[in-house]
């Protein structure tokens, strides 16, 4: 993001308790401590980089009240009870410039059918598609190129980025924020073998997707057999996600990158899944319960557990087996022993 | 998908042998036994669940022939030979009502160039590409924002969702379901290291797929160094899965989500891929062999066999092993009991 | 692709040395010497195949100069220093007639702002997206459907093939290839946990690529919290590969298909990262590293090392470890026999 702050402009913001030094360099960026260049802002957030803030080559940093280090010249320390938590104000400013309230209607290059509603207070950006009897909700942000299926609704707030496709008869609830290339309700991966083919079965469920939720880049979710594919209120999902059909997953559920995961399955609310996770088909996976990177799930997980590996197992079983295993080689040269003072070899 | 059938349009469609009850609700939806509501068909498709059938809240459900009980108030039940395939010959009805046959013809919002050749009786949808000397065959349905390349070849009956690209020359034989975001004809990842550089080996081959194939959302199949890179007849490829160079797949293979496939590989027909399984290159993996689900295959698979693990060995020795793995603790202590007992410790 | 070469022709590509026999067939592929037919062109590049080349119904064969075979009737051999570089030869010639050079401008169904910058050199293919401030390079390519956000950046040369998103405020240098479903510069995946909920952490920095990197299908790369997600020069990525926010990536490096690389990760110039591997957060992967296939790496790598397994150890280390945790079944057993010896039994 190129920014450009003048110092003033970022005391503005995070109104510091006490201002030190000086400066004339504009502000373009932010960098930690030790990276900074003149025309970067920086911040010290954690007690333990405290000697890197006298060496900081930031124009401005952000620093707690009882930081007693003083400036370089063409320097400016702005003292503030929270550097965190100003810094995060500074980029949720920065933030509406990137991405500005973009203003209401349709782009005369986007196609929406004539049965289609699209609130007042929406934008339907350049491209897009609005099939029909597709909703739009209100202040709702279509980017570019996104496509909405026949009937499919979207909720208030939503922000659909370039190439989201949210396919027939799916639902967006609000303030749902889909990332570039995701898909919601491509078909269920479901067929029968029948005289040596196999045979689709429909799939004519949908996709629901609740309040407050956050898709990543090209992920897929998809559409029910019949009835459901679910997404809880308030559940992150990262990038290339695989969600199958009939899965429900439940409320503020956190599901890294590459997590893959199986039809029918149920993730409980305040699950955690690590990177490139497998849930098997059918399973339910506990409100709460942490599930390990790469870790291939097989069986229940019982709610507020921790399991890992591949196939999984308790964290703690997994974590001794680990040690265990790298003890191989010694506990081969052991049984060596034991059979040389057994007289066997 | 918003459903909205009466029951006698239900009977009408399962042809019951026996009807008993009456229910003035219409039907919105399709459940289970445990979790259909008033306004919802179910349906008894597997005896252990006889037990709910009987306590359902379903307004109609599809039972079998012998199924004795009676129905609630305001509650239809439709005996009938097989109630699976009568939810399946309804799904169907569905499915027709969620997908219905589009009309034929150019949206005005596509971009067809002069040298495509469309047929009379192909759909293609809003804001598609199709450029210059590509075909798009007989009933071919372009759902929107698909993009077609130069010289591709789109078979008879095929479907192609939003935001499919099918990449310049690739073919597409007849039935060939892609859903949205699928990437046909990407180019290979082949490069030569020359002086400290990666230099690009050109890929000028092609992708065929054939008959009756589907492909789930946002997979990736790259085009062959030069010849082709080959799906077979009949087969199904989940979500979010990668198909590299040359990599020739046979017929009626099932690829689950997320499985890789490096160059060069050839998949035999009937052979079923679990879950993020990687098969390394160069590699065959034989006829009707399974792979589990995240295993890493190093070797060649022979026909009809089953793999499992990272890396891969016969399912039944990976389930051997595992058992053991789990028993290492015990087989510490035991080794150290034999320590002591030889006077080792 | 469907070339079509008289003998001729090829000829005048790869200038042979000496020409044995002639043929009256158009070449229409290329084809390995077992699986050339006629009308093919196939070539000897590995000595290990020289009995197939007698046998080879090729039309057209790139031999050694030191093969002294005959071709049989209608074929031609063409006896050339090095085979497999005047394969290559032909293979660029082929590669300018799938991707010829397009013509300059802007496609009259592209949306352009405007105020970008559209370099009178550039193409923008049919049904772009080109929004305000961005800027697109000399000679650079946006095949179709392409998404260029507001005031992000496209150097010379650059291709970026259909359906790709290039987001807001993200930079690519020159020679710059995107395979289409890309995804430059979507949000990184931050939130807070605060009272039961997880609120989103803005995301306001942006992904720079560097000259001459390719990128493969439906790859997802996320902007910086604030600063730089970086993908350094001559870099490689296949498909379908999660590079996360605040991750810098060094020169030449190679990341095989569906590689997930978490937050602020760095890896080293170099580095070669096998198919469906993960690097967890705030790892550094030192330059010249190898990582095995769907490796988990846990802990920074030292340079010119090779780490393979889940979790990551030394190559040594697995392999050994591979090898010992087969010969488990005989090691329960011989710890058995020492037990009875012991009269333990």
């Amino acid at each position: 993001m190129q920014v450009s702050f003048r110092s003033e402009e970022i005391a503005a913001i995070v109104q510091p308790k006490q201002v030190k030094g000086t400066t004339t360099d504009v502000v373009h960026g932010i960098a930690s401590l030790a990276a900074a260049a003149p025309g970067d802002l920086s911040f010290l957030g954690n007690p333990k980089y405290r000697a890197e803030a006298a060496a900081t080559r930031a124009s401005v940093v952000l620093l707690p009240l009882d930081y007693d280090g003083a400036p370089q010249p063409n320097q400016q320390f702005l003292l503030v009870e929270n550097p965190s938590a100003s810094l995060a104000r500074l980029c949720s400013r920065i933030e509406q410039l990137l991405w500005p309230k973009p203003a209401p209607g349709i782009h005369p290059t986007a196609y929406v059918a004539p049965s289609a509603k699209i609130a007042s207070s929406a934008t339907v950006g350049p491209l897009c598609v609005v099939e029909s009897d597709a909703v739009v909700g209100e202040r709702s942000h279509l980017q570019g190129q996104v496509y909405v299926g026949r009937g499919a609704q979207v909720g208030d707030d939503c922000w659909l980025m370039a190439g989201v496709v949210l396919s027939a008869e799916c639902v967006l609830r609000n303030r749902v924020r889909l990332q570039s290339g995701v898909i919601v309700g491509s078909d269920g991966f479901g067929y029968e073998f029948v005289k040596g083919r196999h045979e689709k079965v429909p799939q004519v469920g949908i996709v629901l997707i609740e309040d407050d939720v956050e898709i990543g880049a090209n992920t897929t979710l998809d559409r029910a057999r019949f009835s459901r594919t679910v997404v809880g209120e308030g559940t992150k999902i990262d990038n290339l996600v695989q969600v199958a059909h009939n899965v429900t997953i439940g409320k503020h559920v956190i599901l890294c990158a590459q997590v893959g995961i199986s039809g029918s399955v149920t993730i409980g609310d305040y699950a955690v899944l690590g990177g490139q996770a497998g849930i098997g088909g059918h399973i339910t996976v506990g409100k709460g319960a942490k599930v390990g990177g790469q870790s291939a799930v097989t069986f229940n997980v019982e709610p507020g557990t921790y399991v890992n590996g591949s196939p999984a197992m308790s964290y703690m079983l997994s974590q001794r087996l680990e040690v265990l295993h790298r003890r191989l080689p010694d506990l081969f040269k052991r049984v060596d022993e034991l059979e040389k003072l057994a007289g066997k070899t």
